[in-house]
C-alpha cells in the first residue's frame, strides 16, 4: 500500500477542512501520555538531550566542518555541532535529486510528505524541546506551535499541493472533429515539473511553525529544498531534515531532496538566495532582509512575511475585564515576540463606554498594566506565558523603550527568575502610552514584550490611522473592540482595503495572536507585512509547472 | 435569472475541458452564417467601416482630446480617433469602480465575464475586420484567433478565476472542542478582494488572443482593468472595451472597471504601469519592455510574455512530404508573426533518414524552401496564409537578413502584391543557412518571416542545443521529427528540463503554431519567454487575496 493510499482520508480531510475553513486537526495540541505514548516525554526530553554538545550528523554533501552556532535564551548549554556544508555543494546534490523526485509524480511525492508530518508529529516532544531551548518559547507552547500547529500548517500546504497537482491530467486525447472526415487526433502527456531548488529561510521564533509551509509545498510540488534556519533556532529544524532524510532514503529516494544549511554570515545565505539555481524562496524574517531578498532575486519566487504593525482599536465594550485580560493575555504571550502580537492599541483620548460605565483613557492604560500585572502575579504562570527573550536585539530595545525614549512608560518591563533555568532572560511587558502624532515612536514594529497605548482624536480617526498603517507599514492582525455595528464594519471595509484580517471582540479564550491551520489565512497576502499567505492556492500553484507533449494517434 | 445561473453548465463544462485537456469549444471557429446569422459577415464589415475616419466615443474619465496612432498593414485608412485620457483620472475611476465590483461577489462577476465573452462572440465578424485592418492577418486568421479562439482563452481564464474563487467560503463556523466543557465558537467571514488596478498591455500581432486572458482573469477576480492596446491593433480591443463597458453599465455597476488607454508614448505606459495604485500587469511584448517591467513595477505582479527563440529539431521522417509541407505552413502562416513561429530549423549536418531515403542537409533546405514555394504557388493562397507585415522594424529586419548579413540566403523574401489591397505589406518568408557556431545570427529572436536552418554536429548536439536555447532565450515552443524512440525520449527530457512545450512528428493539419484552449498550455511560465502560462491556476490565483474576519457566538 502506498503512503498516499495510507494517507488518502487524512488528505481528503485535510482539504474538506480548508475548503470549509471549519476547526479540525489531526494532531493533539495536548501532550498528553494518552495520545503520544507514555513515554514519549521522557523519550523526547531524552532524545532532545543527546543532542546536546555533540555533532548532529546529516551526511550531507560537500561537508567542510561544524558549526555550532546556538545560544539557549534559557541559558542552557546547547552546544550542538551541525554539519557546515559548501552551500554549491548542496545545491548540485539537490539538482541531482529532482529528476527522479519528478518522476515519481505528485502522488507518490504528495503521500511522503503526509508520511514525514506524521513522523515528525510522533517526535513532537522531542521538537517541542529543542524548539523552547533554542527560541525561548514556553514549554507549552513549544510543544502546540513548534509541534501539532506546525505539522497542521504543513499538511495544509500539502493538501492544497495535492489540490492543484491532482487536477492535472497525466494524459488526455484531444479529438477535434472534422464535420464529415475524421476527426483529428492527438495525444497530449502532462508532466508537473517543479521550479527548481527551493530555499526555506527560517526565523528565530518559530523554526517549525514558519518553516513548514515553505518546506512541504515546495517538496511536494517538485523541488528539492534546501532549509536555511535562523543560526540561533537550528535543532528544530535539524531534527525535521533528519527525519525526512531518512525516510527519503528509505523509500528510495535521494535524501538531498531535503538539506540544511547552517551558517550565521550573511553573505553565505546571500550568495545562496541568489543563486542561478534557486527558483524560489521561502522568507520569515526583517523586513531588511526581506527586501534585500524580493530585490536581489529576480531569479526566485520569494514568499515572505516581514515585520508588520499589529494593532488594536478599543472604541467600546460590554465585557471591559474579559477585554483587558484577553488583551494582556495576548501581549504577555512568548514576550510579544510572534509575528501576530499587537504592538499599538489605539484608544480615543475620550475614553471608552465599557459594561461598567465610561472609562478615561488613563483608566484604560493603568487597568491595562493591572491586567498584564494580575496575569503575571505567580511567577511560575508568568514564566510559562512569557518565555525567554530570544535576541540580543530584543534585550536592547526593551532597554530602549524603558528610557521612554518611545513615550510615557505606564508599566516598566520586570526583570523575573525562572524558577529552573538561572540564565533565562525573561522580562514582562513594557507598556508605553503616546499621542497619535509621535509616528517616530510606534510607526515601526518595535518586535517584542513592548506595546503602545496610542491616544487618538475619535474612533473614526482611529479606522483610518489602521487602515494608513496596514497600507504602509503592513500587519498580519487587527483587533477591534466594539458594541456599535457601525464602528465593526468601518473597520471591516478598512481592512478590506487595506486587506488585513480581523479579530472582532475577543473576550475568551481565543487571543488575536492565535492562527488555526485550515480555518485562519495566516496573513492575507495583500499588505506589505507578507506576500503570501498560510495556505492557499496561490502559495503552491506557481511553485510547479506543467510541461506538455503532443502528438498524432490514429 | 442571474448571468451566472444562465451560464453555468458553460462555466462547468469549460472547467471540465481544462481539468480533462480534451477538445472543447464553445465558440465556432468556422466563419459560417448557419452559427453566426445569415448577415453577421455584412453586420460585421459595415459595423468595422463605421468605425473608420471618425471618433470611437467611450465616455471615459480624463479625456483631453483623441488620438489616432493606426496604419493598417493592409495600407487601409483607418483614421479612427480614440479618446486620449489622463491616466491617473483612469487610475482613479477604476479605484472608484472596485468597492461594489468586490461586494457582487465572485459569483456575480464570473456571471457577468461570461455573459461579455457571448456578446463578444457574436461580435466576431465585426472584430475579426478589425483585427485583420490593424494586425496584417489574413481573414481566417483574424477570425479565428481574434474571435473566437481569443473568446476561449477568456472562457478558459474566467473558468480557473471561478474555480479557485468558488472554494473560498463566504463563512464558516468554527467550532473547537473542549472536552467536556462547551466548544469554543467562532463565526468566520471570508472576503475575497482584488489586489488593485490591473492594466494589460496588447501587443500589435494578437490585440485580443493576447489580452483576453489577463483581462477577464483580473476583472473576474475583483480587479478594475485598464487595457492599453499596442498603438497598431487598438480598435479590437477599443470595441472589447465599449462591449464590456456598456454591459458593465447596463448592469448597474460602474463601466470604469474596465477602460482603455490609447498612447504612443512608452513614458505614458511606464508611469502607469509604476503607479502604486497597479496591482497587476499583464504584458505580450519585447523583451526590452517586458524586462523593464519586471524590472521596475516591484508594486505589481507582472505576468510576461516575452520573445523566445522556438525551434524544430528534424532528426529522421516516415512521412518526409508531409514534414516539409506541414513546417512551410508554420513557417508562412501571418508570415512568421505569431510568438508560437519557429525560427531555427536544426539539422544534422550529415542529413537525415527519411522514407524517401537519406536526405543531405543540402536537400532539405532546398526541398523546405520549394516546399513553401508550392504552398505561396497562388497568389490568392500566398496572401491569405501570409497576411501582410505589421510593423517597419519587421520589413527592415526582413532587408538585413536578405543581405546576408545572417547566413546564406537559401530561400529569398519576395513582395507579393495583394489582389484586393494594393498598398498591403506583404513579403514570403526568407530562409537563411548557418551553422551551429553563428550564434550571432540565430541565438536571438528574428521576429518575422525568418527562418534559419542551423546545422548541428548530430542530433545528440541538437537535444543540447535546444535545451540551451530555452534556457537562455526562452521558447514557447519546440517541435521534433524522428522516427528513434530514443530521440523522442531524450529531447522530451530536455523540455522538461528547459520547460517548454513539444510537439511530435506533425506531419498533418496540426501546426505548432497552433494553441488550442483548455487544452494545450500557452507557455509554461518555466522559461524566459514567458513567467505565466495561459492558463493555469497561477494565473489566476494570486490576483485575489482572501480577507478574513471572526468574533465569538453562541
Amino acid at each position: 500500500m502506498s503512503w498516499f493510499d495510507r494517507h488518502q482520508a487524512l488528505i481528503d480531510r485535510a482539504l474538506k477542512a480548508a475548503n470549509e475553513r471549519s476547526y479540525w486537526s489531526p494532531f493533539s495540541e495536548m501532550p498528553s501520555p494518552k495520545v503520544y505514548g507514555e513515554s514519549a516525554q521522557a523519550d523526547g526530553k531524552s532524545a532532545f538531550e543527546s543532542y546536546c554538545g555533540g555533532p548532529f550528523e546529516l551526511d550531507q554533501a560537500g561537508q567542510r566542518g561544524w558549526i555550532t552556532p546556538e545560544a539557549s535564551p534559557y541559558g542552557l548549554s546547547l552546544n550542538v555541532a551541525y554539519p557546515n556544508c559548501d552551500p554549491q555543494a548542496l545545491i548540485a546534490a539537490a539538482q541531482a535529486a529532482m529528476p527522479a523526485w519528478q518522476a515519481a509524480g505528485a502522488r507518490e511525492r504528495v503521500g511522503l510528505c503526509v508520511q514525514a508530518i506524521t513522523e515528525l508529529n510522533a517526535r513532537s516532544f522531542e521538537i517541542a524541546h529543542a524548539v523552547m531551548a533554542t527560541t525561548g518559547q514556553g514549554w507549552m507552547m513549544a510543544f502546540q506551535a513548534g509541534g501539532p500547529h506546525a505539522q497542521d500548517r504543513a499538511l495544509e500546504a500539502v493538501a492544497y499541493a495535492w489540490q492543484e497537482q491532482s487536477r492535472i491530467p497525466a494524459e488526455s486525447v484531444w479529438e477535434k472533429p472534422q464535420g464529415k472526415n475524421p476527426p483529428i487526433r492527438m495525444r497530449k502527456q502532462f508532466e508537473i515539473v517543479g521550479r527548481g531548488v527551493a530555499l526555506v529561510i527560517g526565523c528565530g521564533t518559530f523554526p517549525t511553525w514558519n518553516t513548514y509551509p515553505g518546506l512541504f509545498a515546495a517538496l511536494a510540488t517538485g523541488n528539492a529544498v534546501i532549509v536555511k534556519p535562523h543560526p540561533n533556532a537550528v535543532l528544530p529544524a535539524a531534527i525535521t531534515v533528519r527525519v525526512m532524510r531518512q525516510l527519503l532514503a528509505a523509500q528510495g529516494f535521494d535524501p538531498n531532496l531535503v538539506s540544511l544549511c547552517v551558517t550565521d554570515k550573511p553573505e553565505v545565505t546571500q550568495a545562496l538566495a541568489t543563486h542561478p539555481a534557486v527558483a524560489s524562496i521561502d522568507f520569515t524574517g526583517s523586513n531588511a532582509f526581506g527586501r534585500w531578498l524580493i530585490e536581489h532575486c529576480r531569479q526566485a519566487q520569494v514568499y515572505a512575511e516581514l515585520a508588520g504593525l499589529n494593532h488594536v482599536l478599543i472604541d467600546s465594550t460590554s465585557a471591559y475585564k474579559a477585554l483587558l485580560d484577553n488583551l494582556a493575555f495576548s501581549l504577555c504571550l512568548y514576550s510579544g515576540q510572534m509575528c501576530t502580537t499587537p504592538q499599538a492599541i489605539l484608544v480615543p483620548q475620550g475614553g471608552i463606554e465599557t459594561d461598567e460605565g465610561p472609562k478615561s483613557l488613563e483608566a484604560v492604560q493603568t487597568d491595562l498594566a493591572a491586567a498584564i500585572d494580575r496575569l503575571l502575579a505567580k511567577p511560575e504562570v508568568a514564566c510559562a506565558v512569557l518565555g525567554a527573550v530570544q535576541s540580543k536585539e530584543t534585550l536592547e530595545r526593551i532597554e530602549v523603550a524603558g528610557s521612554g525614549a518611545w513615550g510615557r512608560v505606564v508599566r516598566p518591563s520586570a526583570a523575573l527568575v525562572h524558577p529552573e533555568f538561572s540564565g533565562a532572560q525573561i522580562h514582562s511587558p513594557l507598556l508605553l502610552s503616546c499621542s497619535m502624532e509621535d509616528e517616530a515612536a510606534y510607526m515601526q514594529e518595535r518586535f517584542g514584550p513592548i506595546a503602545f497605548v496610542v491616544s487618538v482624536p475619535s474612533t473614526e480617526a482611529a479606522v483610518q490611522l489602521s487602515e494608513r498603517m496596514v497600507r504602509e507599514q503592513g500587519a498580519l492582525t487587527v483587533s477591534v473592540y466594539s458594541t456599535r455595528e457601525s464602528v465593526i464594519e468601518a473597520l471591516t471595509r478598512a481592512t478590506w482595503r487595506s486587506r488585513v484580517a480581523l479579530s472582532i471582540n475577543l473576550t475568551g479564550p481565543v487571543y488575536v495572536n492565535q492562527s488555526a491551520a485550515f480555518s485562519d489565512y495566516h496573513g492575507t497576502g495583500g499588505n506589505p507585512a507578507a506576500n503570501a499567505s498560510y495556505a492557499d492556492s496561490a502559495f503552491v500553484a506557481n511553485r510547479f509547472r506543467v510541461v506538455q507533449r503532443r502528438q498524432h494517434i490514429d
